[in-house]
């Protein structure tokens, strides 16, 4: 069936997914450059970058591969694709991602910015969603066509989605970082009362990976 | 130098260091069981209960010895010593400890409740102290005669003695469980801006073990 997977979402130990004043240059907040030093290290995101052989195999690796495994979607909130303060820029903007972006599939962008859908190599469309979160998860969806539908941040994105009830797994990498301030995962968030339990605990040296699913 | 120290203080993975619906029964609240399974494991508990051949060695116990070593005072909150709900019991309650607790050294319990000097076999003497941290502070900072003092907790304590500058070290233990509600640990209070980084990263099967020093 189905599923909407929140993957390789990383926070800091004291549960912070992006660090305080996010601007253009800095984009995930200061401080947040360290909390992906884990993903940085694995075969699939140096794969992403082009060359594959500088990066490791390992856990690490495992979870970042499963991550973009059977994704017949994304959805992504609109800092995702666009700068998180000031003006959206024009139409000539065409996301952090590059001529080919890493998706290959049909992705939800949420905004409130509408604009045609933007076709780009390697199989990657943007569409944009002006309508809300139900309305993107049903379009990802219908896009995904069986297969699972990824929903890739930030924080208050994947927050309003677990919420909302519609996000069915959720992997975790706690990084050992302290953020002290920006954005937090869990704040006012009951995660229990909205079902979720711990399914998988794989520590690693750069990260403790978890997985939480609603069963 | 004598430091303040928390140790072993464990939170969910999503940050709560007690479970909802404390009560008399069941003092940490409810699901806070499960958080303490790496610590249940290790040869320092099960020596502390009277068995340590029922206990493990490692990365945990490595953890857990360390938390009792160097201490000549401790710090405990209100509820470390007494029941969380309900009027305080009269002056025959002496702690949820038995009639040798495991401290062996002066502890000072932050408490309304002005009650003389409580003298338990093995060493351990509770003191009880009404006139706020600060004063249990300097208290169990001359009883300790240059060792280190252990704070116990529980999590509004440990908040309290962090935001007010006085804690020089933090053991936490991440375990790998959802408790959705209770006691943050992190909520509203910036350890970044305290100066806390982490220093130790240590995951084990059962827990991931931090430590967070201001330098």
């Amino acid at each position: 069936m189905s599923e909407l997977k929140v993957s390789c979402f990383t926070i800091s130990l004291d549960g912070f997914g992006a660090g305080p004043n996010q601007s253009l240059d800095n984009p995930m907040g200061e401080g947040a450059g360290a909390l992906h030093t884990w993903f940085r290290g694995t075969r699939t995101f140096q794969r992403i970058l082009g060359d594959e052989s500088k990066g490791a195999d390992g856990p690490d690796e495992d979870f970042a591969a499963r991550g973009f495994e059977n994704v017949g979607a994304w959805i992504l909130g609109r800092n995702m694709f666009g700068p998180v303060r000031g003006p959206w820029p024009d139409d000539s903007w065409k996301g952090w991602w590059g001529d080919e972006p890493p998706y290959h599939v049909p992705v939800f962008v949420l905004t409130h910015h509408p604009r045609p859908p933007l076709e780009m190599k390697g199989g990657t469309t943007f569409h944009f969603v002006t309508d809300g979160i139900e309305s993107a998860y049903a379009q990802a969806r219908r896009a995904a066509k069986g297969k699972d539908m990824r929903l890739g941040g930030g924080v208050a994105t994947v927050r309003e989605f677990l919420q909302a009830g519609l996000v069915d797994e959720m992997h975790l990498a706690i990084s050992p970082v302290v953020l002290g301030s920006g954005e937090s995962l869990f704040a006012g968030l009951d995660l229990a009362a909205l079902g979720f339990r711990c399914t998988e605990h794989v520590p690693t040296q750069s990260a403790t990976h978890i997985v939480l699913r609603k069963d």
